[in-house]
């Protein structure tokens, strides 16, 4: 099959149909996200190496006796190993030994077909389009930030950032009945929020004031550093973004006002299929360019383009 | 009367009697305690120019007509507006117009006599001598941890820092039900924590494994590291240090194990009082060192030397 390997530089090769191990499935991987923590990778983060990609959809093709054969399916990312104290407290997101799909340990989603154990799958309603359903794992994400603290629809919340997850996490607030403020460097993309009737602002003109929560999603320092500039007293601030780079944290930034900083992650994945099952978010205008899997080297150097939304490989 | 001047550099010397604004009472101070935010303001944190201190005892000597006059108070620290959005919130301490006693705005405790709002005010239980009173403002800020996020009883914490405030922090954990453990570098110190039924290490000997809540009072970025290497996935790190030193954060390190790093500033009096008053814990072993006021400066630097805890000026 067709995938695309990293081995300290990425490649598009032939490897060999991935062997579903005991208790996974093997899926015919239909579209593939491109997301910031591919373009990490690719600078050394996690020093992953394998196929990337955990982003997708696809259809189950194996094994010959599975129950998922034939059915539409997106995939939680995280592996669990079952047996650890986390695993057994209910986190297996937090499993100690834990791989995940494209980032470390285990061969991921940009390829013809990938492996994952069925208790991973989640089936694709009917009316989820595959260029809504690729999204499921991101939208997923943006959902977690509504766990990561007190949040209450009352609470006004500024988020900086106007890349995929920036918009998907503003888009969201907004369904919670939150007034939204997001600040980003792009026109483009902060028109897409307006419809959900959140408030856009270039970072350079954003007024005065400050929010009880912040979500800082734009993956750079200079975003955590306006977030904490803005973020009220004994307010709460959402950290979305690794990056390679190290911020330079004044503790008494925190301490002083009292403020909760709060790293979040995945999400999940059954509530944003509701979501996107009852149209009340639409995710395809993020799609700035889809490719086919045979360009792969193209797309990931297109998707660290300045301006550009999401890249799409399609693996069919 | 005699005081500790800072402007640039300290300097005890003769100012005239603080005029009380309409509101406030004169306070004839019997002790002060110096406090490691003391040692940062000669390095030139918030840039305070004034009487330094904080932490104190003393009685009301005015004005004449004060119903709280020739009582024995300690006082809370933050001076605020009532008139701003937080004040009338109910968030006097993070008034925006905030002035602090001895630490920004305000003439602090390293004095003969000090002025303060009589509506922070706290009346001292006779049972409580003046020695124990001196550690109201520490002692509160030690249980405001107990306000910092879910902390439950059944979490194990560990305390990073055996510091008076980390002592402190460890005694009010234990007396909250939690398994503690304190990790420090002074085994002198750490002895003042077992009676209370706190396990303490040396850091260096601290055992492997992680922990739900971790409290960093360490004062340094090293404990800061060592905090978030310590914490369990979806953690909490509560942050009690200030210090002029920044910490070069990796945002993965919160945002992959989904930690929460919280801020944590001054206290509940009250609470304080009533602990002090029913003699649960005792902070009178936490004094390495008590000197007059006119030797004022070299009470400053004693207390920055490796190894003391806490130092009291005595300015009666």
């Amino acid at each position: 099959m067709l995938a695309i390997y990293f081995d300290g530089a990425p490649e598009v090769k032939e490897l060999p149909l991935p062997d579903p191990a005991p208790g996974e499935a093997l899926i015919r991987v239909s579209l593939a996200g491109i997301c910031g923590t591919d373009g990490q990778i690719l600078q050394g983060y996690h020093h992953f190496r394998g196929v990337l990609g955990h982003e997708f959809v696809g259809v189950v093709a194996g094994p010959a006796d599975s129950p998922w054969l034939g059915r539409r399916v997106v995939g939680e990312i995280n592996i669990a190993c079952g047996a650890c104290d986390l695993c057994q407290e209910g986190q297996p997101r937090h499993c100690r030994d834990r791989r995940v799909l494209g980032i470390n340990g285990h061969d991921g989603a940009f390829a013809q077909y990938l492996t994952l154990p069925a208790a991973n799958l989640h089936p694709v309603p009917p009316e989820v389009p595959d260029e809504a359903a690729v999204f499921t794992e991101p939208l997923a994400a943006a959902l977690q930030v509504t766990e990561s603290g007190r949040l209450s629809p009352g609470d006004r919340t500024l988020v900086v950032g106007d890349g995929p997850l920036g918009l998907l996490i503003s888009w969201v607030l907004a369904l919670h009945g939150v007034q939204v403020s997001l600040a980003g460097h792009h026109p483009e993309h902060l028109a897409l929020a307006r419809p959900y009737g959140v408030e856009t602002f270039l970072e350079k003109h954003l007024p005065a004031g400050d929010y009880p929560v912040v979500v800082e999603v734009s993956g750079s320092p200079g975003g955590l550093e306006l977030a904490l500039s803005r973020v009220r007293p004994q307010g709460l601030v959402i950290l979305k973004s690794t990056y390679v780079e190290r911020f330079l944290l004044d503790p008494a930034a925190l301490v002083v006002p009292e403020v909760r900083l709060v790293g979040s992650r995945c999400g999940p994945f059954p509530a944003a299929l509701r979501l996107l099952r009852q149209g009340w978010l639409d995710p395809r205008p993020l799609i700035t360019q889809t490719f086919p899997l045979s360009l792969g080297l193209t797309a990931l150097e297109w998707a660290r383009r300045p301006g550009v939304l999401k890249v799409l490989l399609d693996c069919r």
